[in-house]
């Protein structure tokens, strides 16, 4: 019998491996399975269980069961119009709402859409690329660094576009921010002057916020208000409403884009025709928000807000380069202070680091690498998620908001984030 | 300000509007909102509600909010593996289940990963083509004939196949049945010769059963038990469960083609992540099945074949050719003996015909174009799913099963459909 692995598979797509955080949970899994004690910091998964309300919405929809439009449920477009409307302070209509299947899936479908580069600043979340990869398109890397705490600066784009000499070039920029990997976010001027930028070259941005919410100090600020004519905003129910799970991601679109949006829909239309319908429905009380969603909020960012800070301390302490998150819960350590240890150790790119640290301490951490960075560059993204968070929600709830939570709250609340640190600082010792 | 709109979509993607039985339904309604009475059976959507056990399960199951594997629930995986040795007695193992928000998206994601062409007999379901257009695959109609039931035979396979002068040339058919648009279906025998030349030429097949519970006899006998080493067997709950809202569908793969497989799972992971949690677990009670479900399953195919017989009797009488559907719930209209009434009033294509026909009885029925039948062909679809299924459920579990549905079951139960058939009949005349 012929074989057709050899030759029927579109070239674009050989070689492609299962996303690189989804390969590190199995890893873990199987040392796991062999008895070895892992803490899986690899996958980006929110500690934090979904709302109540949210959770009791799903409930009662449960019996929903007809198709709906392919650009989503009509009161839920309308809640996230409002939901970027209120938080975000940024004119956006029902009508220019789309709901997909995680805001991955929209972002592929954007790829697939739009005809032109795609433009990532890095480190960058893992699945930007293969995306661009998948559907044949360019990309173009622009490396931060760890001094600019890993932010592109108006320059660096000014200089990266200019020199293309293409001046009707088609271009999108992605921004995620705060950021998958490194939980650093913009300052509104650093968006002011991004958006200048953006707008003389007239280049589409997408604005990844999906952990926008996850602000440590619920301050986040969407490039929208400063350039809304070409500025997609994502966003989805994974990271602030704990459902990653769930599957559902939404893209906020200026009506001068809504051709791209539209497009956008024919080929959904086409693929996952519309979000299942009763996660659509609770995903409506979720954007709606509410005493208890917005109580949950202040709760999850206070309790992120302590241990990426006390984890930061720690590392620093002993010479390990890493900035404080403003957001989210990663923190992206560079290890490159220590290169003189690791070298004569055969430690020389992020893959085998990665790979020794799982191996020798049982810490799970993703490379450097699938994050863009250059290969024999020595960092990493930890997670810190490998925490009960309904425990630790439950016992922040005890202490007043307008207090700090106390100094030993992560002893008894989230040990083991903290027993990893600690493995880490010894192993590199 | 520049206009991408001109020149920066891709070119696969432009033109492409929103699946026409989507289309037809945003027809229907504008036309309801001006006051207009509509028949609505331009969308496919079962008319019955999601079983109540699964309904439940899903209920149980709104709290879990983790991200599973890219391929699926395990548990489901394994329970989906079991309903196609149990029903359809073919070997397939747990491991190669591959679950997709929709079989749709599977389809789309199959011709993404497979560089080979795409062989669709025609009438055939609306997406396959619109795929293959979008990834730029090569698309090969053959068109069957009303005088073979709409089926391709063994014969005109093995033409083609052959005619093509290229042995080596990948090549993916897909075959459905209980067919979308017409409701018929292969015998075991045909089924055999058909595998016999797939065999001979080694091209896989996609076989697109998710109507398969939906056969009104119960009697769905899949090609895979023929030709099991190349045979990819689709289903989903959309239809015989009643969730297509719920999107979620299933491919089982022989082991042979888990390159395949692979290949669909690493571009998934890029995509969709994984399916909505809480639906994977309420589809595992689905695919589980149990006395609830079969009951369900009884009633919903009495119900549909007694429709179906109805109104091919009624159409029949009045000289339109139309075959008695085997299953699912559709109907593919031939309205050619009447072309000589039609042409004089401009009726020259599918277009047109159902055009002309929603606007003077507000019957909305899809044309034959949409299906890849010659756009001057007079046929269309019509789905016999404008009836309140539960009523008819419920109405139908009172009489025993053993006994056929009364003569007036249609006057009480689904007056609108006979109504509409009647309708058509009329304008005809």
């Amino acid at each position: 019998m012929r074989n057709d692995r050899y030759y029927s598979l579109n070239l674009n797509i050989r070689g492609i491996g299962q996303s690189p955080t989804l390969a590190i949970n199995e890893l873990s899994k199987q040392l796991q399975a062999k008895g070895k004690h892992v803490y899986p910091m690899g996958l980006g998964q929110s500690p934090f269980p979904v709302p109540s309300p949210v959770v009791e919405a799903l409930k009662m929809h449960a019996h929903e069961k007809d198709y709906l439009a392919v650009n989503g449920l009509d009161i839920l477009r309308k809640s996230v119009a409002r939901f970027h409307r209120q938080i975000d302070g940024v004119d956006i209509s029902s009508r220019n709402v789309l709901i997909g299947p995680g805001s991955k899936e929209l972002m592929f479908l954007l790829q697939l859409v739009y005809y032109g580069d795609i433009i990532l600043p890095t480190p960058c979340w893992v699945s930007y690329a293969p995306q661009a990869k998948i559907v044949g398109r360019n990309i173009r890397l622009i490396h931060t660094t760890f001094e600019n705490k890993w932010l592109i600066t108006p320059e660096q784009l000014e200089s990266y576009l200019t020199g293309e000499n293409d001046k009707y070039r088609p271009r999108l920029l992605v921004l995620n921010y705060p950021s998958n990997p490194h939980g650093g976010t913009y300052s509104s001027e650093e968006l002011t002057r991004i958006a200048r930028v953006a707008q003389k070259h007239e280049i589409i941005i997408l604005s990844d916020e999906i952990y926008g919410q996850l602000h440590h100090k619920g301050r986040h600020i969407s490039i929208a208000r400063f350039y809304p004519e070409r500025t997609i905003i994502s966003s989805g129910l994974s990271k602030w409403c704990g459902a990653g799970g769930w599957r559902l991601g939404t893209f906020a679109f200026p009506s001068t884009l809504a051709w791209l949006m539209n497009s956008m829909a024919a080929v959904a239309s086409e693929t996952y025709t519309s979000v299942s319908t009763p996660i659509q429905y609770a995903a409506e009380q979720a954007f709606q928000g509410g005493i208890v969603i917005e109580r949950y909020l202040c709760h999850a960012r206070r309790i992120l807000s302590y241990i990426g800070k006390r984890s930061t301390e720690i590392l620093t302490n002993s010479g390990i380069r890493v900035h404080p998150p403003d957001g989210a819960f990663y923190l992206f350590i560079d290890f490159s202070q220590c290169s003189e240890k690791l070298i004569p150790k055969g430690i020389i790119d992020s893959n085998i680091l990665c790979a020794k640290l799982l191996d020798e301490t049982g810490v799970a951490i993703l490379p450097g690498g699938s994050f863009q960075r250059p290969a024999e560059e020595l960092t990493a993204r930890l997670a810190y998620v490998n925490f009960d968070g309904s425990k630790a929600l439950a016992t922040s709830e005890t202490i007043p908001l307008s207090e700090r939570l106390p100094e030993d709250f992560g002893n008894y609340c989230c040990a083991s984030v903290f027993e990893a640190i600690h493995k880490i600082v010894e192993w590199l010792n």
